[in-house]
């Protein structure tokens, strides 16, 4: 058989091709995909190429076209339905072609335009800045089958599968591995809407597919796109991600605080609650569900929103084909809005009990002796079991537990920062009201979670709130005059800059408590030990108007009354500073502990995720001995890791397995059983510790010496 | 390793077994399998074995029980809990053994009682007798696990599905194929009561696992069954089967009107009902379902009135091991109840309007050309999906449609009669307002429908009813005086030697209407065009009073007003024969397409299916041609065979893709595109058929030549 030379752009991929082949079949020889849905229809346009301008061995340029089998009638068709494109692009039909039905007939040199690409991936920011690459469970084929007849009645389902058989096998090629027609199975919930779709839709229709295998949507006509939800179910705050599931892109982020609240602010109170009522799981549920639902309604207006607003970015942005539905007229754009009914996905994490209420599984048992979940091993569900307002025959994924404590959110953390698959040690720390720590890399993971109260949040602090507009959420001590000065979410630059912030602070929240708790140890205003040291300054001096003894105990102000909204001083308490003391020696006991089991020193990369490890100062949380000691430029703040990890898993199914895998192989460890926990603990209660160097910023740490007036440490 | 001679009977098996291997092991080694549930912990007693008295070489009769290692504590309180079994039967502990816990220590000789042997078998009456093997979907483990602990505090699922894999290896060996834990699924409503029941059941618990994979059930302690229903939803009959899954029993049969009916009597006006009404598919899928549920009910109910009635029958003729639960007090009995929750399966079978009222999807296009279903394959779909009252984890399997008009019942007649597996070519015949029709053998199978109209249920014939109490069954004419008589349903014997049945005649059902039709014809009183001679007797005669001039023309008087209870005489008229020839000459019509198809002159057996085929007279049958020639021996009745092929596929879940592959298999012939359907048609309305011999009933034929009066056939 005649060969020819193919060689494509921007890969650079170059090879043999047969004589006749489609220029789509030969790039996936070579290893290049190009998109397709319409099974090679001339109907999708997803496939579009670039005849190139271009040099090489005998490539003709002036007959260039002659090189590949002329434009046919339906691809002329179907590129004259697109004036606007060609124009936008400049570009001429010919030059532009469809490579399912372009013949290859001598040597071509091809541009692969990126929306045109298969393989697609996503980039996400991480202390790895991997890129994920887009490989979802559902997967979309244009299906056209010709009508029952008296001569071949063969019923609906089976006509489908063997078009959809078809179909795969032309998107896919031969070589790949697709089911035999007989193996596809049809959800049973589709296949009663299937024999009305298929008339409604004259024979030709969308078949959405999961996992190779199940027919979950048959949709009238040529839709490319599914739609996915990922969402982060914290204690305090659930978070949903919309994504296109064949681009990968982030089309909205919404999120709500979790309605159980009202049930208990932690776990342990939400556990006892359903223990303690009889409809308590069933509310906790109900409630949790309801949020979903509220959100993913949310999300498919802002997206809707979003699509319409911006039709031209939008349009380049996500795909050529679109505008084929579309077609150049607008504002045609309203077809192609997304219905919530298109959401064939979610995956969804959360700690171990707010995975248990998700499911309606009891989470009793989560919290007592010997703390034991139902289930390790990630679930799949249909939406309509768990009354998911998406399409009801759509799957939920929940991501798999670790232990009672550390939940799916930990699972996803460790998918999305991928420690398991490093040559150095990482220690990956989502703080909360409970800490989750992970420690090791590609030879073994060990984890274990630890209660560091609520303070590192900004509650039980004395005029603590949670990071919102008036909080403050930085504060800086000057050495020499001992005067303050912070920085307020909502309000930009420092109070100092703007003259004063005359009632707009309503409190302090988490990253400026262990600003303020940092600053006042460096510039000597509390001792290694947390003890206020009593100020010799005359009380009507600034200095002795700033460190006063309060209500209950030494105290330090930073904000005074008339600069808030709520008409009170705002200081820093002597109990505050223990209750950010316990908090911390709780996480550097539970890091250090991990480290000691692992034989390490210290971790080569520390992660901080949540939104929490956001906003903290590093540097600060370093110095008060929050997080082992290590190389600042080698502590990575990344944000909703869990979110992050969901939203993986929810565009890339072989990323499900993976993490089934890791989860099942973290080592847990349980603090308490470690001997030289308590003694740990203690040392661990010191500014930044009693007994570690913490080199990298020691040269922040004032005068070592334990002071002789604090005598009774925490009382 | 040294070898002993191991003999099992009944079955005589005979080989070598390794020195120390459980006697179960051994047998399993040879073949013969031995029931077990308890994963060999001396707690189900279903292996009961004796040790016989028996000469064979080495084997010493005196010392016969230190061939086998001693009786352990655990199989002696086992044995000892159970004194009522060990005096019935007249064994003594040492004679008697749990046969995976008696170790081979020398030759021995062993008797395996039926209850403990494996691979059950029930037998049902069918053309051929075959015993049926019960494999199904649901097999029980009894599974004891160590709780968590902190130390081993994995997720209960785990520690479950790990417990699962040891007591499967044990009771089928580890040489069977038995999924890892890991691959094990548990259903998502199973899951939600898991933590419950393991804890509420001290880590004891009996697990029902379908299709050697997904767990559908657990429940506290021991149990050795679970049940399951086969039911055939007939257009007009809904009938459902009870059965033990485990042995295979059936424990009760219950049946009810089709509620449909109020909707329509056949099925095409319940299609046009579900067309022409928006809620009308609900309406209907909503009736049969809440039947089902009515019918579950009452067949719990029928199954455990009998339990309870005659304990020791029942406990004898189902296992010895069930009295380890109930132990030898009575009347314990009742905790063995069935639990409409212990129904884990049901089958399904129905023609293919049921099929899809059933499933909930729209019978609309079955009713119109080209005829096509939803689907053929069968269908596998949760019981809670259907709101179905069993388990709702259960799984419900629907056998697979063939056509449009040919149906799961149809398919569930070729499991259960098994045509696919003869040399002879069978004719199967399914005889309703529709009959289905199949012919063919190991080669290959074709089907066809046809409607035959009601008037052989005796619904659209002047005084046919349904059989029912009062229903005239059978009639004979004598030959010489013209006289008939008859049976009633409900009365012993003929009505001449019961000197009359004054008042108990209400009308005449299908088969009498055959016999009265086909005794007409012998006797000369119609000829073979159907048409009714006229009598030259005197209407003052017994001959001209029975044979008269009636509103509607001719008739023949079958029982007199005084007879019955309606006060009128009852007839057949010449409408009435006109009505049986329209569809005797339909199903004869469609029965010798198909074997002109096939090449072939007759059938080798005819298989009548159906509650009709059982009382018909086969000679009779023949006699007015409504089935093909064939050696009366080789006519057979097999009752309700879509009921059985239901219930062989509930009991053996190897039948299931049988059926499958046979029914994807099956030629559909349709009847108008045979050019010869209307030539043969018309030949075949006569009596017994116009130009063939019928051979076998040529005898009761009376002058083949054609009546000169009679000019204007069907007139």
């Amino acid at each position: 058989m005649t060969k020819h030379t193919i060689i494509l752009q921007p890969s650079g991929r170059r090879g043999q091709a047969d004589e006749g082949a489609s220029v789509r079949t030969a790039a996936r020889a070579l290893g290049v995909d190009i998109e397709s849905i319409c099974a090679e229809n001339a109907t999708c346009g997803k496939c579009l190429i670039l005849i190139e301008e271009g040099r090489f061995e005998k490539y003709d340029i002036t007959s260039k076209r002659e090189h590949l089998s002329p434009v046919g009638a339906e691809e002329r068709a179907y590129l004259e339905r697109r004036p606007k494109l060609l124009k936008d692009k400049g570009w001429e039909i010919g030059q532009v072609r469809l490579s399912c039905q372009c013949k290859i007939l001598g040597d071509v040199l091809i541009n692969v335009p990126e929306e045109s690409r298969g393989n697609k991936q996503i980039v996400r920011k991480s202390a790895s800045d991997r890129p994920i690459e887009v490989k979802p469970a559902i997967r979309n084929y244009f299906v056209t089958l010709s009508p029952p007849s008296l001569e071949r009645p063969i019923a609906d389902w089976e006509r489908l599968a063997k078009g959809l058989e078809t179909s795969m096998q032309l998107v896919h090629g031969v070589e790949a591995k697709i089911p035999r027609w007989r193996e596809f199975t049809i959800d049973y919930r589709c296949l009663q809407t299937l024999a009305k779709t298929l008339r409604e839709a004259a024979w030709s229709v969308t078949v959405s597919v999961w996992n190779n295998s199940e027919v979950v949507a048959v949709r009238a006509g040529f839709h490319e796109d599914s739609y996915g939800a990922a969402v982060d179910i914290g204690s305090t705050t659930v978070a949903l991600y919309l994504c296109n599931l064949r681009t990968g892109e982030l089309l909205a982020a919404e999120s709500e605080m979790n309605p159980q609240i009202v049930y208990g602010e932690d776990v342990m109170s939400r556990i006892q609650y359903s223990a303690e009522h009889s409809d308590g799981l069933e509310k906790l549920h109900k409630a949790i569900i309801s949020t979903l639902n509220k959100l993913l309604k949310q999300a498919v207006r802002s997206a809707n929103m979003s699509l319409r607003a911006e039709p031209q970015t939008a349009n380049t942005k996500r795909s050529l084909s679109e505008l084929a539905i579309a077609s150049d007229k607008e504002p045609a754009r309203h077809r192609n809005d997304i219905n919530i009914n298109d959401i064939l996905e979610m995956v969804l994490v959360g700690n171990s009990t707010m995975h248990h209420v998700l499911l309606n599984l009891s989470p009793k048992d989560l919290g007592h002796a010997p703390f034991v979940p139902t289930i390790h091993k990630s679930v799949d569900v249909k939406a309509r079991e768990l009354g998911l307002s998406v399409n009801p025959s759509g799957n939920i994924h929940i991501l798999p537990t670790i232990a009672s404590f550390v939940g799916a959110d930990t699972s996803a953390m460790i998918l999305a920062e991928e420690p398991h698959k490093q040559d150095e040690n990482w220690l990956l720390i989502d703080v909360g009201t409970n800490a989750e720590l992970v420690l090791g890399n590609r030879r073994g993971l060990i984890c274990t979670s630890t209660p560091t109260g609520p303070a590192l949040e900004g509650a039980h602090v004395e005029y603590g709130m949670r990071a919102a507009p008036g909080a403050i959420e930085r504060v800086q001590i000057d050495d020499a005059t001992l005067e303050p000065k912070y920085k307020v979410i909502g309000v930009e630059g420092w109070n100092t800059e703007r003259g004063g912030l005359a009632g707009r602070v309503k409190g302090i929240c988490g990253s400026a408590i262990i600003d303020a708790v940092a600053e006042l140890f460096r510039v000597g205003i509390i001792d290694s030990r947390g003890k206020f040291k009593k100020t010799l300054e005359p009380a009507s001096s600034p200095k002795g108007k700033r460190i006063r003894e309060g209500e209950s105990g030494w105290e330090y102000v930073i904000a005074w009354a008339e600069e808030t909204s709520i008409g009170h001083d705002i200081p820093i308490t002597q109990k505050d500073v223990r209750q950010i003391q316990l908090a911390k020696a709780a996480l550097f006991t539970a890091a250090r502990t991990l480290l000691k089991h692992k034989k390490l020193e210290s971790p080569d990369k520390i992660i901080l995720a949540g939104g929490f490890g956001s906003y903290i100062d590093k540097e600060k949380a370093m110095l008060i001995g929050l997080i082992p000691d290590c190389a600042l430029e080698n502590v990575y703040a990344v944000g909703n890791s869990a979110g992050d990890g969901a939203r993986i898993a929810l565009l890339n199914i072989e990323k499900r397995n993976e993490i089934d895998a890791v989860a099942r192989s973290v080592e847990r460890f349980e603090l308490p059983t470690d001997p030289d926990f308590q003694n740990q603990f203690m040392l661990a209660t010191s500014f930044p510790h009693m007994s570690e160097p913490f080199e990298h910023i020691a040269h922040l740490i004032p005068n070592r010496a334990p002071d002789p007036m604090a005598k009774n440490f925490m009382k």
